[in-house]
């Protein structure tokens, strides 16, 4: 079994490799016109901003979870450690994929003015250092662990990485998520409804924050989360593989993601531009493709070293399947070259409240494929191998996490490049290359979504199973009311945390809107392009707002399971976690399903049909756009970290034994 | 225990009395000018045309239930009766109270000319008509059935009698919301949006079908919701009680419904306006006084005749106690009067999407308590008396039912009679007078709706425990994935059958607006009031869209337990109730009460507060209003349904032993 250890160290090198190489083939390019680079710069030094107030908050917060760890008797040195570990590589990841991520756009920029294969490859490279340093990490620093201080034969002992990895999340993706969409809808509601300015025009000071929240966002957000999901899914199969197989059933899961780490670089040479393709299909091309090499590489994997145990395998693909199934589905309901979208922009005629019920009903009827895939998955996977099977599945969709986080991080460096040639007046001519760069990343964005959300709820499933086996739960029964109440509980609490978000975005938007508008009224000649704005400031409220209005929703979800846990023992907190696993699955699909489907429905009536621009469907569509977006960018990939952690939290409460 | 016998006999004879005196009190007052009595005629036969036509389709849908409980071997006659009681008898309540409802309208219009004191009173007889048949129809079909039959021994046998009312609450509830909403949404995008003219203008074509709508929702939609609940809550605590504690815990709930009655008819008594007092109270204080009644009442019962055993009454205080705690955060939370309206109200400032965003929220916030308060009472009543102490509380918080009926059944009334003023000329004269009533029904319109949402939720608890007993459940595992991947499944259930129901309300909401603009544009001298609209037209397009589109989202929920049940045993079963009931429970409250809070952040303004109407802000709170309709109106109240009716389906499924 070393061969798979090895295997394993290896990969997460190569991985962090290819980011590296990745990020100089990036720098080496040209940075493009002036304009360009001072935009570029305007983006990068917002970015910095945020991430240096961020972290200076996070750093105190895991300080302090640290030394809780260390004073509580059941963890200790070594789970503080390992805590620190998963905290300090999230942060890392994060912080090296954002800086090439805000470098990569100005030189996508400048290659669009070339032709898009160019554009195309930079763009792809800037999110691929996100990608690879997100699965690099998080496995060299498992294994780091697991091998130093013989972890493989104790795997519980992981869990509190995890739990570091869950503590940067909530910063990244809530924080992230209130910081996001404070701009945008600042930016949109003064800017394009107000003002009637164009998007990412420079003359609003909210741009510049706008652009800063693509990357904070879909980079440093989605980022943060899978690499969450991506250790957790595979301790929790280490956890139950333990008790249920031994060391063999510990270390599959690790081979497996080696497997896919391998698949992923390997698949990320297919993203090129061929003559005459539809570019759109590049990226979809190649995640399939890391797919395949996952399927075959752990074939490979189960003949060579377990035995060929190939059960082992139809749970990997179930989570495959699954993985594919809930991102076909969201793409299929959220892209504006299928009917939903395009329904939902037809009834923008009838009006904005029209719009937004079809676009809430989409969202609805959107889930119902992907969560019956996900249920069979269960299924079959336990009918394979009982609750490790389970966990597989887990780790079988989360083994592509390279491919989907560079595929993901790929967007917001394209909507970026755009962005900035909108901004240095060079938007026009190349109106071409940049619909089509951000096409590519407008499908993979709601696959990858929909890849987050079902990855965190069988993540979630996993642990949930890891709690009952730590917890000592040999039966959790519905019958008894402890179980049925813990789930009511758990669904309100869910819901409570959405609210939470969506109000701490309204309000932080709020205040957005109003230093907008005060800019506009008192800097004389902006309105002409005589005068800048004052980017800083818009930053600054939304990084200090976002900062602020995290606290209460992530206070909520990681101290609920403490409190049932005292006051309705072990049987009402397993009720509570499956109550918001599946509330958060309907929300977390829903919000980012309604909310894809608005914003396409959007986009394709701005690419001139039902009337285009300016026409009161236009306007319908974009009050639907705006509803949309707290939603599908904010609450819902909250709720993917919330469950999440809520599960965490319990399993750490359970083995602290203070309950 | 024949005392209890008896006492239910006489209790259920003196509500169906109090109908007839009621019906015969209010159909004795004057009905108005000429102009009024044209008007309510005409809402009179929209009404008749509605339910003549819909009673026809169930009918034939009844029949042929009735055939496939006669053929089953597992039911035979006995059962195909008992089906056709719960069934007719709902029909009755639902005919005979729309009958008088749509009677007391212009008799209330015509009151309020001369003050609030008298136009209060026959409104809320009218109501109160609906209210006492309801439950006395409901408890004397029970009644006959168990005392002929013997099923006092085998209330398991009384299940179809449910059935019976479940079949008829999806027309009512689902059909009627559909109707409603459709009708409503029609009226104002033409009326209100497009052409600017006052809700309640006669010359929108649209207008009587709007005004039919809130009977048919709220005088037959939340009858039927209420009397199925009603009966399914006192069935389930039959069926647990038998098993748990023979005949005594088979009358037992019996006797509290009788209690309640009586307690009703009481407090019926207090609803009258004394001198300087706010009439808005005048109702809630009279529901007050019925639950107070009720449990001093239930007090004596257990007293008397149940040996003392005051953990049976503690119960039925769980079930008082969540009833009011759901009514209250529901009032509070869409009450304009308080902070969470006024909030949304403020926020339509900053445009509609920001307005739409933040009564989305409160409708998540709204539902945390009573979430809670529900729990816990599941757990408390669990302690007391085990899985029957649940359906107690059950039973207790539906003892009520035939004051939340009248209440809400008041409702439609007063909103009619201010729309009949209004079309008739008068409207401006007693502006306050009306202004009062609606606030009155406003109140309690928003605590009965989180009412029956809560009793559906209990009832649907209640009938969850009787499914475990009927399908031999010792243990539902939630670490079988079965019962996991069931959750998922039932949650799924309920966001497609959401969808579909706001889908039918837009499609058949776009072939009204459709109608009512060719009116506008093809009747001469429509606009300048020279012409009539063809009324007709449009209520028929309402009456035939709700019966075609209910029936997708109905077999959706009855076929689902039975597939489920197939694939998946009787395990999957549970899972997906539980699921179906928790994702139910969530989505109801927050659809009801987002949908309330629009509304009556829209009224806010109206009220001249925030520039009042035709402002921006105006315009934006319109737009949340009619999110809102659908929601709150129709999909939200048709969960209820959804969720009783997957238990009893399951139910019944498990009786006929297929499975």
């Amino acid at each position: 079994m070393q061969t798979v250890e090895i295997l394993t160290l290896v990969s997460s090198a190569a991985a962090i490799l290819t980011a590296v190489f990745s990020a100089r083939s990036v720098m080496r390019r040209p940075t493009g016109s002036q304009k360009m680079v001072e935009i570029g710069d305007a983006i990068k030094k917002g970015a910095d901003a945020f991430l240096r107030r961020q972290y200076t908050t996070v750093a105190i917060f895991v300080f302090l979870v640290f030394l809780l760890f260390l004073i509580t008797p059941a963890f200790g040195f070594k789970a503080s450690l390992a805590y620190l570990c998963g905290a300090l590589s999230s942060m890392a990841a994060g912080y090296l994929g954002m800086q090439i991520a805000v470098r990569s756009n100005t030189r996508t920029a400048h290659a669009s003015l070339s032709g898009l294969g160019e554009a195309l490859k930079i763009a792809f490279r800037g999110g691929l250092v996100m990608g690879m340093l997100v699965v690099g990490l998080g496995m060299l620093s498992l294994l780091g662990l697991a091998l130093g201080f013989g972890w493989l034969d104790d795997p519980q002992r992981l869990l509190p990485l995890c739990f570091g990895a869950s503590s940067v999340a909530v910063f990244a993706r809530v924080g992230g998520g209130i910081y996001t969409k404070t701009a945008d809808v600042g930016a949109d509601l003064v800017g394009k409804v107000e003002k009637g300015i164009p998007e990412d025009d420079p003359r609003n000071p909210a741009v510049i924050a706008d652009n800063v929240g693509d990357n904070v966002g879909d980079v440093a957000g989605m980022g943060s989360d899978l690499f969450e999901s991506y250790l957790a899914a595979i301790v929790a199969a280490m956890v139950v593989g333990f008790t249920q197989g031994g060391r063999n059933y510990v270390l599959f899961p690790v081979g497996v993601a080696a497997v896919g780490i391998i698949s992923c670089i390997l698949a990320s040479f297919l993203v090129r531009v061929r003559g005459g393709k539809d570019p759109s299909y590049v990226l979809n091309f190649a995640s399939m493709a890391s797919m395949l090499f996952t399927f075959l590489g752990t074939f490979v994997l189960v003949w060579l070293f377990f035995g060929s145990e190939f059960r082992l395998l139809a749970c990997i693909v179930c989570g495959l399947v699954s993985g594919l199934a809930v991102g076909l589905a969201s793409d299929y309901f959220t892209n504006r070259l299928h009917k939903p979208a395009q329904h939902v922009a037809k009834s923008a005629s009838s009006g904005a409240a029209v719009n937004i019920l079809s676009g809430y009903a989409m969202g609805l009827l959107s889930l119902f494929v992907p969560v019956l895939v996900i249920s069979v998955s269960v299924v079959a996977s336990y009918v394979m191998k009982g609750m490790y099977g389970i966990c597989l599945a887990g780790v079988g969709m989360l083994s592509v996490t390279g491919m989907v986080v560079s595929a993901d991080a790929y967007g917001p460096v394209a909507d970026n490049a755009g962005g900035i040639l909108e901004q240095s007046g060079a938007g026009e001519k190349v109106r071409e290359t940049t619909d089509a760069l951000d096409s590519v990343g407008n499908t993979m964005k709601a696959i990858s979504k929909g890849f987050a959300i079902g990855s965190a709820a069988l993540t979630a499933i996993a642990l949930f199973s890891s709690y009952a086996g730590v917890a000592n739960l040999t039966s959790i029964d519905l019958l008894d009311p402890k179980v049925v109440a813990g789930a009511l509980v758990g669904g309100a609490v869910i819901s409570l945390f959405s609210a939470l978000v969506i109000l701490a975005v309204s309000r932080n938007a709020f205040r957005m809107v109003e230093e907008v508008r005060r800019q506009f009224r008192e800097i004389r000649g902006l309105m002409e392009g005589k005068a800048k704005p004052d980017y800083g400031r818009c930053v600054d409220i939304a990084t200090r707002g976002a900062l602020k209005e995290l606290i209460l929703p992530s206070v909520l979800v990681i101290l609920s399971p403490v409190i049932v846990a005292f006051v309705g023992g072990s049987l009402a907190v397993s009720g509570m976690l499956l109550g918001a696993i599946l509330v958060g699955l309907v929300f977390a699909l829903q919000m980012a399903n309604s909310g894809a489907v608005w914003d396409n429905a959007k986009k394709y009536i701005e690419l001139g049909n039902l009337g285009g621009k300016g026409t009161s469907t236009h306007q319908a569509a974009v009050v639907g756009d705006t509803v949309g977006d707290p939603l599908k960018d904010a609450a819902g990939p909250s709720l993917n970290i919330a469950i999440k952690l809520m599960s965490i939290v319990a399993i750490l409460v359970a083995q602290a034994g203070v309950v």
